[in-house]
């Protein structure tokens, strides 16, 4: 690789290139039945001398990495984005971690999710079992290349890996070290498969995998999303984005309630999960909106408001109908004054993405009324929707948050690599 | 609907027509939150008012039902076809010991599936809830009409029915039925809609009803499934085939062997439980080959064999490499020799359908092997695969088997029509 002139890659969009995709994905898929059959020591052993090899990396990670910052085709990225692209030894620390928590949760295969006797005496076993191959497109920082291989790993899956332009030197930095590491074990490395063709073709050769490739998850922006649902011809999962409410009640603590809602959107605003509209009880009008706002500003939040807020605070900009269903990403938010939780609850299953939505509320009756009927991923009681997160969850990691209702919902970690598979064991049982 | 001229339907096609369609789903989405919420005992009072109804409404069925036998458009039907058609009180009575199956079933909303609490106290529930609105677009007998129904209410679904112009008359009768019972209890009548439109377009708004419709299920043959997944907008589940194997292992006991083979093919060929291929180990091509292929040709099974089969059995047609992909669904079958377990399961892995297969074995390691290689939604050990069926799994009733790996695999029942959500309860917890 260190041979490489910077950015190069496979020539693209030809047939031979094509073909050599194919025969990646191919090789993955036939390499999926011995990842399924991995036994745990085996699994984690792999996870541990990924991370060790990468502690023991770091240098070839930063030089790699500082050829992707300084190659002629990133010189336009923005500062954010640079920064998303930068790898330094703290970093890659932290994707070594990540591996090591990987390592440490529950091995999710060959889980008996039921059980039980038929009458005629055959045992029916339901048991969790992988997926098979697993794509993942990305665009987002290089981490998300150990994080699917281990979560892969873990859940004894292939996986066909395609990540940015930008980053390129640093994902084939790492693949090279990832490979070393595994070489050295159990995992048939033919099931880590690494496009190395930076064409949006590669994509469309892996999107287009139908009986090769199980699922595709891509991981980053709305552009990417929709470039994926547009073109997959394979189930996907996790490309759905978080239009996220927090709903301040009649019956919440004033204090709690700025707390959740500045944390909900100020904490982290380039993420999923972060707060885009707060929905305020018309009995806090007159108190502690004007509270509220304040904070809001204070923390740099560009506020968008009805009539009721602009009426309360003429300095914020009137949110139009876009403003509700708009995933800022951004220290922006929209605020409406709700006359009830009713009108709290319709609101947020109209323009909700089905991500995260919170309620603020000391009232039992309240909360169970909201949890019921709000129909999201993930329902929160007097805390910020900023924890819907596959770490927070306990998960490891997480490829993505579903947004979707069909097979995972919410944080998708390794169990939400998987499906399961039922045993039926007789002694002649005929019908 | 006595009224009405045999095989009467609204006009189809036009602009008008599909907006009717349109607000009935959308009437249908609009009540799928009031269905959710209903508790148990409301939806067991609604399924035994529904099972009684219909036991009163015999002759009302019996009387649509021949309206549809004698329709002129359902002259040129095959007796299969009418006989699928048919209802009698017999059948009648068997619907409502459906629904009363379905009513016995546990209730599967509101399951916690999973529990913990996170190091900083906030409480995390992994509950069970219904997908929302569920598509059901059926060409088979007209009993999917009330175990759609019945599973739909016991999971906390809306549902959107679409049943075949043959049977038209009688889905309307039973729909007539329904209605009556279900007025009398807290379902929202508006949760359960007939779309009364006998055109190809009618399905198509179906299929095409994003947002509104989470999944779309197709009960019936080939071509229905083909059109359902060439034209759904919207997920789809359970429009796969079986191509379901059994083996004869090295190791089977050559009674179980033909027994269990000639049972999965034979005792009820139509299914998509029946087993298409045998695969017999080598050991048994000079002894009980011979009597299994005897035993099939006594049960009237067409029998297509490999070149071992044929050199053994000159009266066996000679199988094609397309045989080995044949859904026959009829009383014919393939036989192909292998070398040994290995042979076998890459044989199944690469020609199945992922639905059901069989190993026919004593030996325990070999079954193992066979339990742990064999990717399919079952995998039995000495029974026939004919048991795959959600009443006989214990679902009450099924909606088809699932081949695909996404969401839910094997029968569809109750649960399967479900997916879950997270509540997560703090006291101020912010990140």
């Amino acid at each position: 690789m260190t041979n490489q002139s910077p950015c190069e890659s496979l020539p693209a969009g030809n047939e031979d290139a094509i073909d050599s995709l194919n025969q990646q994905i191919l090789s993955a898929k036939e390499a999926s039945l011995s990842m399924s059959l991995l036994s745990e020591a085996d699994k984690n052993l792999a996870l541990e001398l990924m991370e060790r090899e990468l502690r023991e990396s770091i240098n070839q990670i930063v030089e790699a990495n500082l050829k992707d910052l300084n190659c002629p085709d990133n010189a336009d990225l923005s500062p954010a984005l640079k920064d998303r692209l930068m790898l330094d030894s703290e970093r890659i620390m932290g994707m070594a971690a990540g591996i090591r928590q990987i390592l440490n949760i529950e091995d999710p295969i060959g889980t008996v999710l039921e059980g039980w006797v038929h009458p005629n005496g055959m045992r029916i076993t339901k048991l969790r079992v992988p997926l098979g191959v697993i794509g993942i497109i990305y665009e987002a920082r290089p981490n998300v290349t150990t994080d699917a291989i281990a979560l892969a790993i873990k859940s004894g899956n292939a996986v066909v890996l395609r990540g940015s332009r930008q980053a390129w030197n640093t994902n084939l930095a790492i693949m090279a070290i990832v490979t070393r590491a595994l070489k050295q074990t159990k995992v048939n490395i033919e099931g880590i498969q690494y496009l190395r063709d930076k064409s949006r073709e590669a994509c469309k050769v892996l999107l287009r995998a139908q009986g090769l490739i199980d699922l595709v998850i891509p991981r980053g922006g709305e552009t990417l999303n929709k470039f994926v649902t547009d073109n997959a011809l394979i189930p996907v999962l996790g490309a759905g984005g978080g239009v996220c409410h927090t709903y301040l009640d009649q019956f919440a603590d004033p204090q709690k309630a700025i707390s959740i809602a500045v944390n909900a959107k100020a904490s982290r605003p380039s993420v999923c999960n972060s707060c885009e509209t707060i929905l305020v009880h018309s009995s806090f009008a007159d108190s502690f909106l004007q509270d509220l706002v304040d904070e809001l500003v204070e923390n740099k939040v560009r506020v968008h408001g009805d009539q009721v807020v602009k009426a309360k605070c003429p300095f914020v900009e009137l949110a139009t109908d876009e403003d509700w269903a708009k995933e800022y990403l951004d220290l922006e938010v929209a605020i409406k004054v709700v006359e009830d939780i009713a009108e709290a609850i319709e609101h947020i299953n109209f323009y909700s993405t089905g991500h995260s939505e919170a309620i603020v509320t000391e009232d039992i009756d309240t909360a169970d009324i909201f949890k019921r009927m709000v129909n999201s991923a993930c329902v929160y009681v007097n805390a910020s929707t900023r924890f819907t997160d596959g770490e927070v969850f306990g998960f490891g990691a997480e490829m993505g948050i579903s947004t979707q209702k069909m097979h995972a919902r919410g944080p998708i970690g390794a169990k939400e690599l998987c499906t399961y598979k039922y045993i039926i064991e007789g002694n002649g049982q005929i019908r």
